[in-house]
């Protein structure tokens, strides 16, 4: 980002929280959790990424934190989406990664790790379980309120990941597994990862393999579901096709995309989350 | 809370204003209100505890803000859920709690006085629907925007209660009642006060109730709604019981709520706010 | 405002920006708008406008915007409703008001306008399409992030317009035109500005002209939609007449305005925006 006619003037930066959870707008969870974060570090400023993370959705959690954190100060960043809340298998933890050393924290199965290894990998990990920064009595449903959000407010408050939890082992973090694109014979078989409230579908295929399925700019293709096959076109954006048209393009994340312009490619093409494709030039 | 490695930094706290409302967030009130605080207090935190109050409903949103602001750093607490805007007979109040001098502001209605009890009840009030604070001219139906808000902004701007209404008696605020649970015959007689967002009812039932009626953890039990038996378990949480099974457990709140694990307990019992029920040993 | 008890204490605010879009709250788009303007200019603080404007529905955001920012304290206002995005012919610009200097950003589609007048017109304005300022590599549909938040939070950080943008002519700028309501023959024809949420009517009618029409305060009336006829009060507020009764009244706008008490007057008279009526007196 240009600097020539930077922020001179500020002084001290507050320290910064970002915080995504499923926990919706409907109920009062997250104003609870901005209030148990000022109460512990009132300097901490918050940013909310985004609360609408499909109920118990943990890898859509996990991915649309991954997209977001480049685009967030390097500090604290809490998610919650915690289908086991208060299971005793599950474990609460906070980690640093490698580059920018940014903290993160939440429940660990797999939220945390697309973001973590984003950033280079776990360099440090630490179970929050029974860290002293709990609000007690620690609730069997409200994780984020009792443990997640207070352990977040300490570590912007400036305490280390050794005060507010107990050395655990990265390697025994919960990854979760991601399909993957391939390309063979001009023919690109992609997955779909998130299918936004657009109905636009998020592909796990990156511009490279589209271009190593020999698909240009501009040119026809066809979009094949199980034995379906439906035309489209590779475009720049919506209104390069006609209003009804299927478009694969690169969205604003630089992945491969499917759109119909005014319309639902989930809904054109009758698929959703996790179904493969083959693209192929027409 | 721990404060052996406190937030040492911090030098001066801005001041702090908690907002809930049943304005919700498809209009721009909430955004106004913002706004008409930054004017009168730019150096004004504001947490947002929620804006999703059922409209109209004054008891959900002063149980709401009763169990949110013990969460809260002490500060200026705005709540407006307020069907009677605009009538002559409904005055606009602003009060100080007995305990940690807490100030709240909002309409006379009995939704600030939940949360004024559970901090020793109310030191003082005025009366603010003529205060000098007030914007003119005062609508007759966006009083967040006209009254509430400037007057939470400026106490938070450190003016006195004095001097931004007319002093009332505290006996003469309007108060809301609520349902008692009682135990009697090893059976305990409780009422449904909120239904969340995902079927949970939460009970007006304590931990010391549910023990006196002879409910035991991890035991079978029955829950009557008029004339119909269900049979539950007393559990600690969801993922104690099957899935599609009742449970009785403390909630966050730590108070007596009924669930069904995956499932919603309303929709279950056939029940919502205000229904009576029985809950015995098995 | 008063300011006899004023907030001494304050010393140096941070700068504001205001933020208005129909992003809406079921994706991250505002909580990524955020994390690029705290990268920019960490001292600005944002204010939440709405981010609930009917998607692509430019109008409706320009009047909200003009609406709302009398209440918000003069900084930078971002508002991004968007339908052309990506297209070439569509300019991104930011502009300074000849009252109180604001300075508001956004697409050249009319969305800025309405606000722009209401501060005595643009005194200078820029193209912003090619900012220095834009996130590399800038996508076709999320121009939000890459163009207008950082554009935003550069000025919220000191950059002068010069340095933002490259020069336009202000009279070069996109304008979108609203109905007129008149008065003749003591009959007011009116049009539906926006249809609320809860079905209330706000009228282009001013109580200027409400009078004019020979209306009178508590006075029966009739508005005629076409062929139809539905008898109706001129009211100060809801609760002044019966439940499922029709008023005209001055919303919290000071504008004319239509509403069934504890109904919808836009399902009552069976009309939406842009619907023209004729009140008369009864």
């Amino acid at each position: 980002m240009p600097t020539e006619h930077a922020d001179s003037n500020r002084g001290v930066q507050p320290p910064l929280i970002t915080f995504l959870s499923d926990y919706g707008h409907l109920d009062e969870f997250v104003g609870v959790c901005h209030g148990v974060i000022a109460r512990r570090c009132p300097r901490a400023r918050v940013i909310d990424i985004t609360h609408s993370i499909p109920r118990h959705d943990v890898r859509e959690g996990g991915l649309v934190l991954r997209d977001a954190l480049p685009h967030m100060p390097p500090g604290v960043h809490l998610a919650v989406v915690d289908p086991a809340v208060g299971a005793l298998e599950r474990r609460a933890v906070a980690l640093r990664t490698v580059r920018e050393e940014r903290l993160l924290v939440g429940p660990d199965n797999g939220l945390l790790m697309f973001a973590a290894e984003s950033f280079g990998g776990v360099a440090e990990a630490v179970d929050i379980g029974r860290s002293p920064e709990r609000l007690e009595p620690v609730s069997a449903t409200f994780h984020g309120r009792d443990i997640f959000a207070p352990v977040a407010a300490a570590l912007a408050a400036g305490a280390t990941l050794h005060v507010v939890g107990e050395e655990m082992a990265a390697q025994s973090l919960r990854r979760l597994t991601l399909s993957v694109a391939h390309v063979a014979q001009q023919t690109l078989t992609a997955h779909v990862l998130r299918a936004d409230n657009f109905g636009n579908l998020l592909l796990d295929a990156s511009p490279q393999q589209i271009a190593e399925a020999g698909l240009r700019r501009d040119a026809p293709l066809w979009v094949a579901v199980g034995e379906r096959r439906y035309p489209g076109r590779y475009a720049s954006t919506f209104s390069d096709v006609p209003p009804g048209e299927l478009l694969l393009y690169e969205d604003a994340l630089q992945m491969a995309a499917l759109a119909v312009n005014r319309g639902s490619a989930a809904e054109h093409l009758g698929v959703g989350r996790d179904a493969e494709l083959q693209v192929t030039p027409a």
